[in-house]
């Protein structure tokens, strides 16, 4: 190979980041490449965890809506969300799931633009974005959706839009290949075309300095590279032009102006408050807290260019490795996010085979096998050793045991 | 006082539920009658949440979606709720919060009654579901809200209903004077008038014994009588003759019927499952189930024959004080849920007064002074003790003190 064990481990010893690491509780013999579906946990969580739990839940009890802050959660972890997203103090709220934020986007933004009834979604949008869009629309009704076709990048983007195009709802990163789209380009585009534009940052933010600029809404979770913990609060941004134009379809008393005046009707609180909506999972924001406490520490382009560094590495390695995987990720690291991904029609058997190996990596349907490389707790050594690992996997044919084919429910 | 502290202490000895409070971690000198909205913290939670945070998450990481069953926590969760609201398997999704959830069956169930416009609501609910109901008929459109007057009762939920009537949404416990509806007969009324039944049980799963019987839909969070811990998941009840024709109007991935196919378009699961939207804060599910393993344990005729008779035996101690509260509570025991309220023009300094002297209840505009009891973990003695400590501060005018005057932002 090009590169030796040796000189990764050289690499290591030379990473800005390499400290950050020691704030994570790894299991040993692990190359933990899911950080882009579940980052690892940060070694002072559970002690955070522990102390809501047991002293601001079990000691001061209701006091801590209050003394504990509580009730400020959504706004104070929305505040500390927003440097990683390039949004400043009171444009972040953290709180519900990424769906239920696309909802309130998209069903809050649409009417920004009366008289255009075209919503602009993308194929290879994830998932959830889809449906979330599609069941807005269903309920609104009177909308349509446009659909960029797979792959089709800018110029497909081109071609949907119109003056017929209320919004448009894209992500950042792809989350099958890694691809990067350059926001601020694309959001001057939409905006050319007088439309909304709403950006998904799941696959982003945490991964690659996110500069939401002039978008007009983004939402993004905080369980991946921000590591905040299974199912951790997700969170929504509303530039402050819109803030007071776009209303909460889900208008719940945690958005009202004065939630215990207990007033007969509905009233928006001012700014990025109104669009929370029922009372917030305490436990869940304390381990994202936690977590969001390395990240106040770490510079981000330290972040991005070690995740440019390691995903060149790996991909090198694997070329090197003359297997019959096929690349899904643009080789130019300024066109992609921090994940590698290749397209081979064993996926599925190649990542179960490469887990029972210590190297957790994850399958999308149809074909891609998806590796995260997050920067805060990843090494050189382990896009060596993940490499190794695939290289053998394939070329030794392990992954024809037939104990890897059987789906698990999550894939 | 008609009673002495002693004899409450011997009812404390009979109590057949008085090894539950062992189960609970309550601090030392406080009489917590709160747990109407926040429970306290079971002694196993910490543990539970601790094992989540420390081995599913850290250790397991993302293979604990299929190893310590994450995936299924909404079904598996609200499969341990159902028997406390009187329902089966299949038919209690656990997850997001009350209102979220309320948004979802009032915009899910609208289209069983087609031609129908009318939604009747109550001036006595508790804020978020009028406020939801609100956001969902503006953004809907071609709905309206009828509103049912304060206090009107059966009467005036009649005068609502008529032939435009699609649905009916009503708290089974009035969260201000803890009165107790009769969900039976409500739900037959409404069903008579050809009209959805959607019935709120935060103040009533856990306090009494809830039968969903006939009742179309349901939601209800697990923070107050249920110890779930603060904004522990909510849940949402729908009856298994419409599973399949509410659509969820929040079309998430977790709900889809293949949700790694990846598929383009949304397909709802089969069953209550079609009800999830997003990713679940699992942290929050791990102190939830802790919960639900006391539940399983205890019989709800009991703790519904203790909440009677402790909340019985304040009302006397505070009637026999001779005080100027006026009683907003029904004094008939099968007419209320598990609080007791008063109306005070001075509540608010009261209830501070109170807390400072280690009775914890709380306070609702515009005069209500609430103090729940869990029959989980209060003791006979508790209600003597916060009797006494109430007939103090009002004989003695210790709430005058201007310190607690002053408003907290959560009250």
């Amino acid at each position: 190979m090009a590169i030796t064990r040796a000189e990764c481990q050289a690499l290591d010893a030379r990473d800005p980041l390499r400290d950050v690491r020691d704030e994570f509780a790894l299991p040993p013999g692990i190359v933990y490449l899911l950080g882009n579906s579940l980052g690892a946990l940060p070694r002072r969580t559970p002690e955070r965890v522990a102390r809501t739990v047991e002293t601001e839940w079990g000691v001061h009890m209701g006091a801590s809506w209050n003394t504990a802050g509580w009730w400020d959660l959504p706004e104070s972890t929305g505040d500390r969300i927003a440097p990683l997203i390039g949004a400043g103090p009171g444009q972040v709220l953290a709180g519900d799931s990424t769906s239920v934020n696309i909802f309130k986007a998209v069903t809050g933004a649409l009417p920004l633009r009366p008289g255009r009834r075209v919503v602009v979604s993308d194929l290879d949008n994830f998932p959830t974005d889809r449906y979330v869009v599609q069941g807005a629309v269903a309920a609104l009704g009177s909308y349509e959706i446009r659909d960029i076709g797979s792959g089709a990048g800018l110029a497909g983007l081109e071609d949907a839009l119109g003056d017929d195009v209320a919004l448009v709802l894209l992500s950042q990163v792809d989350y099958r290949t890694g691809a990067l789209r350059d926001m601020a380009a694309v959001t001057r585009q939409v905006h050319e075309a007088g439309a909304i534009m709403i950006w998904d940052l799941c696959h982003s933010a945490g991964a690659v300095p996110v500069e939401v600029g002039e978008a007009d809404l983004a939402v993004g979770c905080t369980y991946k590279y921000l590591n905040g913990g299974p199912g951790a609060p997700a969170y929504i941004y509303v530039a402050p032009r819109h803030q007071e134009a776009v209303r909460n379809v889900i208008s719940g008393w945690h958005g009202h102006a004065a939630p215990f005046a207990f007033e007969p009707d509905y009233r928006p609180a001012t700014g990025v408050r109104r669009f929370a909506t029922g009372s917030p999972p305490v436990l869940s924001y304390a381990a994202l807290n936690a977590s969001l406490d390395i990240w106040e520490r770490v510079d981000l382009r330290e972040v991005r260019a070690k995740s440019q560094a390691m995903t060149s590495l790996f991909i090198e390695l694997v070329d090197d490795a003359g297997t019959d995987l096929v690349l899904a990720t643009p080789r130019d690291p300024e066109r992609r996010g921090s994940q590698v991904s290749y397209r081979h029609p064993d996926g599925y058997p190649v990542v179960r085979a490469l887990a029972d190996r210590g190297v957790v990596g994850d399958f999308r349907e149809p074909d891609v096998m998806r590796f995260g490389f997050a920067p805060l707790y990843l090494r050189y050594v382990d896009a060596y050793d993940a490499a190794t690992a695939l290289a053998e996997v394939l070329r030794e044919d392990l992954w024809r045991d037939e104990r890897y084919a059987r789906r698990l429910t999550v894939t």
